[in-house]
This record gives structure tokens, C-alpha cells and sequence, in this order.
């Protein structure tokens, strides 16, 4: 698969899972709804991130900005199982900075139109795109 | 959420995915089909882990044994929206010892019955689950 595929596979699914690791060697991982713009990945975190998860995120992104993001199709014929992971590195938006990410989210997503994400916002730059499929395109 | 009912809805997805951390602090994430044995999840590698992916999950664990496994429900009615994490020890089987749980798996997935995983099999020991719904349960 290649960058340009893998990409567009990425972006055609609703959520996706983000892996972070923070000081202690334990990964974490949570699912995330997104949006891209070329190879930058953004996601919102609660506007009150009050929940352990939401910490542990932004703790082990401040500790350590290497995350991985997955994207995969799930059917129980498994000739049409792919995945897509993006690996890259994270900063953690607020404020103004956090503007054209919850743009992004908000086009994206019907259900934050009522109520937009007031960050933080986290962007993640793809360093790199990988993926596997198991049979060839349709 | 209580640790009965995320394992009870972690038992109820078909994929899960893996989070794993090696050598190097990248995070690496793949989708796994996996059965449940109790507080035990078994997870199978293909018999070839020829692939890079698979290569950088059991050096991972090699490596660290601390691994996350993340089950979730998307849709469009976001209050509809859970996740439970299972933070576990990982340990890699081969040949007999593998047996148990690809006798799980193939039990779970018609799709294994006529091709058993040969293994390896990733066993992981649960530590911790943790879990949360945007809403109560219906």
C-alpha cells in the first residue's frame, strides 16, 4: 500500500485508536475521532479534561511526542481486513493555536457542531505511514 | 464501569487492538482478533510472522511485556460511545504451551477453523481493566 493509499484509507473511517508512552514504559491507548489535513492528524481533548485518560494523554505526550495512530476495517470476511498506522509526533495545542484544528473537527464531525471541542487540541505530524491489507483492492 | 462489565463488553467485540512498546519508546499499534479466557487474552501471530509488523510486536514484547489492549464501540449517536483498556504481561508461546489458545481462537472464529493459527501465541495476564461509557447503560 502505498503513502497516497494509505492516506485515504486513514481518512475514510469515523475513529481511530491513538497509542501515546509516557515515562513509565506502559503504552496507552484510547480512541480518538480525527482529522486530517495532509499529514497532520488532529484530535480534541475534552474541554474539562478531568478524566484520568485525559491526563495520562497529555502527560505522556509532554514526557514523550512519539505516538502511533491506527486506522483499520474490521469484517468478518477476512479477505477484506486492512489497517493503516500512522506514526508521528505530538504537540499539544491551546488557545488560538488550537483554532484550525477544531475547524477541521467540527466540519468534520455533525456532533460537535452543537457543542465544538475547546481543547486542547492535540496535533500529531505524520513521520510516516504504514499499512497492510489482505487480499489486493477491489 | 466496573471490572465485570468491561470485561463482559470486552468479550463482546470481534477486533481489539494492541499497543505495544519495545526497545526504542515508539509506540506500535495493530488490530488483533482474540479470545478471552478469564483474565487471560490469547492472540494469535500468523504461522509465518514474516511481515515487519509482526516482528516488531514480538520484539516489542521481548523487549517490554507491558502491553494495552483496547476494545471499543463507535457510532454516529455519541452517547452511545464506550471503551475498555486492559493494561496486561505479555509472554509469547510457542508449540504446545501455544495450544490452549489457538484452541480459544479457533473456537471464536469460524474463520480459523479451517486454518488454525500455528502459532506463536501472544498470551497476555490482565493487571488492570478500565473503561468508560459516554452515558449509563441502557
Amino acid at each position: 500500500m502505498d503513502v497516497v493509499q494509505a492516506r485515504e484509507r486513514f481518512a475514510s473511517v469515523r475513529v481511530a485508536r491513538l497509542a501515546t508512552v509516557g515515562a513509565n514504559a506502559w503504552p496507552h491507548i484510547v480512541p480518538i475521532v480525527f482529522a486530517l489535513d495532509g499529514d497532520v492528524l488532529y484530535t480534541a481533548v475534552d474541554g474539562k479534561p478531568k478524566s484520568s485518560t485525559d491526563l495520562r494523554r497529555l502527560d505522556n505526550i509532554a514526557a514523550n511526542p512519539e505516538v502511533a495512530v491506527l486506522a483499520d476495517r474490521y469484517a468478518d470476511d477476512w479477505t477484506q481486513l486492512w489497517w493503516v498506522r500512522a506514526d508521528g509526533i505530538a504537540r499539544v495545542l491551546h488557545g488560538d493555536d488550537a483554532e484550525p484544528g477544531i475547524r477541521l473537527l467540527t466540519e468534520r464531525y455533525e456532533q460537535y457542531r452543537s457543542q465544538p471541542p475547546t481543547g486542547p487540541v492535540i496535533a500529531i505530524r505524520v513521520e510516516r505511514w504504514s499499512g497492510w491489507q489482505a487480499a489486493d483492492p477491489d
